[in-house]
């Protein structure tokens, strides 16, 4: 890689764009501010949209001469860094080792956007050169996607006009095994709240109080475990309704593309993972824990009984369910489970969006495919990613394109966990991709 | 109160002595020096034991002429202060309002205990100047009564002549309500351990991955729910074997001793509490989740699935269980019911010691109610109290006294929560009560 490139890759991967954290709204602007500068450079012109103290939406647009218009969705923000003391190097100081980057965000998505957008810039460059005619396109990059993009799904009814589109790119997403292309031909929506979940008014002492007074920590653990049965089959009344069955040709595809058990478990270190893989991870949804904390942590004892509890509670979703819905199931069946002498609230919430499923036959996979043939003969495999970018689903209705979503991500990169990485060979897909791919639109 | 004694007080106070975080080894040593300056003006010859980088144990003893021996016993750790963001003022800043001191450790057991030295010292100055002949005075201070006091209990096989006495004077309880005085007949034991369980080698993303692998989270909450059933009773094998039953007898007293259920409701803002008070604080054990971590907790969302948790697990001990085979029972029902693909340990513990009941009609019972009598007109009543002073069964045992544990309490004091407090009528009490009960011996 150009050690200018390279610089400007660091750049970028510095500035801690946690948009969870709204103490970090001012490194989130600070980034937008940076991408803006970097695509005027390629000859975009460039608006940051604002709207209720969230991370800006970099709007812009390059017009070409070709009829066709490509729009380039990409995040900014990144997920909080802790926990802090399991990182091998600072999370926000980018470190080369191994041919890899380390630092929260060097893949998701700073560094898939990076190189896709580096990747268009090498596209403009040898087209200048060429004469020959460009589509116009369009970028929407915004800075909240890892907390369910809230200001851009809200914004996105007034940019009908300025965002609509034929094919729409996105470049947030893993490859297969192996680095061999993929194209996502679904993914799972996501929304998300926290319980919590009061019992005495205090913390009591366990020795005065015990076994007379309601315990929080107990309680948030038994009204957790009626979320499941024993075998993980989500027990919430409702929330299953409606979802439409994958195809066979869909199951057949998605297994393709799916690591085996035995790769699965050495990626994570257990022996036990779900039945039909694909399946679990492509087509069915999620009651998914994401924390817990009541009580004391630290060393020694504390004999309380703890007066509050909170859990951090996310879904993915399938197609035909409504986030709304499901929240609402999840919440009625936590209400319904309330142990007694307790009671239960929901301190936050964020509905977030739906999942989708794509035909896999249409010209856009066709196109997409055949560039793909062009980078690696093995071709590419069609994935349905458990994973979620709620606002595709709003995009894809908003700009009219067909989302065409390619990505470079693999297991190791760690994304989400301390110790993200993302490979210079990775890095140079993402940019290969981006340049062909807008060459043969 | 004189302000000599009240400055010595919040002197005292204002040391952090915290037992159960090791970096306040130095605060709970400051407090040793302290005390041991406080009784050597008293006239006691004071020695401080230190093991095992353990705050140090205070011995003392002050030769009387009159044939019996009384041990006090009494304790300057604290409880830690969390959570410091409900505390109104300091925790480690006396406050003075409408008549209590509020301060971590103004009641637990610093208040209490100096006042009741502050009652020794009276005693002392009034049989030198009546020239009655004292009876020998031996005192037990130590610094991790709220961590199971493991150094005291290593070292107490070597004191038994140092602390050999005929009565031991403990005042670390409460009285009944309104202040009425009480003889606390038996204590529950405490026994406690961590519980670590382990799903997948890192935080996980919840879409890459939701679906199928272990959540650790989820884990715990799922095992911990298996430790009682629905309504509140242990389920844990063997845990419940041997357990002598209280007398009618017991009973009867136990329940005239404890709070009306509806005082009890009030008390902690929750609308249910057990069947059978006085029996489930005095003669039942418990298992209580202190705490509970893991994954994401703050604001926003952080959608992973958490690779570890940890529970805090402390039991209330009655007679007839031994803290060594509560902590084996609850062990091996936790790896038993160890969620699939997840790894159980137990990275801390401390064995406590077990409960005991003292027989109601002894003559140092029979001293104590007359003594108690003359302080107020009600006269004591006896409690089974529920919460523990493990090392009290050890100091019985080495020590040949009988124990007599007579404290001034009140629910109002908030021990162990944030803003505990101490009334100075209730100072009073215990300081009265020292002069007179050594007035009596």
């Amino acid at each position: 890689m150009e050690t200018k490139v390279l610089n400007r890759y660091f750049e970028l991967l510095k500035l801690e764009s946690v948009s969870s954290d709204p103490s970090k709204l001012k490194e989130c602007t600070q980034t937008a501010m940076w991408l803006k500068a970097f695509v005027e450079e390629m000859g975009f012109t460039v608006a940051l949209e604002t709207r209720d103290f969230a991370p800006p939406v970099l709007i812009a647009e390059r017009k070409g001469e070709n009829p066709a218009t490509v729009l380039v969705y990409g995040h900014y923000d990144v997920q909080p860094a802790d926990p802090l003391e399991e990182w091998k190097t600072p999370p926000f100081e980018p470190t080369v080792k191994d041919g890899r980057v380390y630092c929260r965000g060097a893949q998701d998505d700073k560094g898939q956007l990076f190189a896709f957008l580096t990747g268009v810039g090498d596209y403009l460059d040898r087209q200048s050169v060429k004469g020959l005619p460009a589509p116009t396109i369009k970028l929407c990059l915004e800075g909240q996607e890892e907390s369910g993009s809230p200001a851009l799904i809200k914004m996105a009814p007034d940019l009908r006009k300025r965002l609509a589109a034929d094919v729409m790119l996105v470049c947030d997403t893993a490859a297969a095994a192996d680095l061999r292309p993929s194209i996502v031909a679904g993914l799972r929506g996501v929304c998300h709240f926290t319980v919590k979940l009061t019992g005495v008014n205090r913390d009591l002492h366990s020795g005065e109080y015990g076994g007379v007074a309601p315990n929080a920590a107990l309680g948030i653990a038994r009204l957790l475990a009626t979320l499941h049965d024993e075998k993980g089959n989500i027990r919430v009344a409702g929330f299953m309704d409606g979802i439409e069955a994958p195809s066979a040709e869909e199951i057949r595809l998605a297994n393709e593309s799916t690591p085996s058990k035995e790769d699965f478990r050495k990626d994570i270190g257990t022996d036990t993972v779900a039945e039909n893989l694909a399946e679990a991870l492509g087509f069915r949804p999620t009651i998914e824990v994401n924390g817990i904390h009541s009580g004391y942590g630290g060393a020694g004892s504390k004999t309380v009984i703890p007066a509050v509890a909170i859990a951090k509670i996310s879904m993915r979703l399938v197609p035909g369910q409504s986030p709304r819905r499901a929240i609402d199931c999840v919440k009625r069946h936590l209400e319904e489970h309330c142990p007694a002498g307790m009671k239960v609230e929901f301190p936050e919430e964020a509905e977030g969006a739906g999942g989708f499923r794509l035909p896999i036959d249409s010209p856009v996979f066709r196109l997409a495919a055949e560039v793909l043939k062009e980078m690696d003969p093995r071709g590419a495999v069609f994935q349905w990613d458990g994973a979620s970018i709620p606002v595709v689903s709003v995009l894809k209705e908003v700009s009219g394109a067909s989302p065409l979503i390619v990505g470079w991500g693999q297991a190791e990169d760690r994304i989400h966990s301390p110790n993200e990485s993302y490979g210079f060979t990775q890095f140079g897909k993402a940019r290969e991709w981006a340049r062909r791919i807008l060459e043969n639109v």
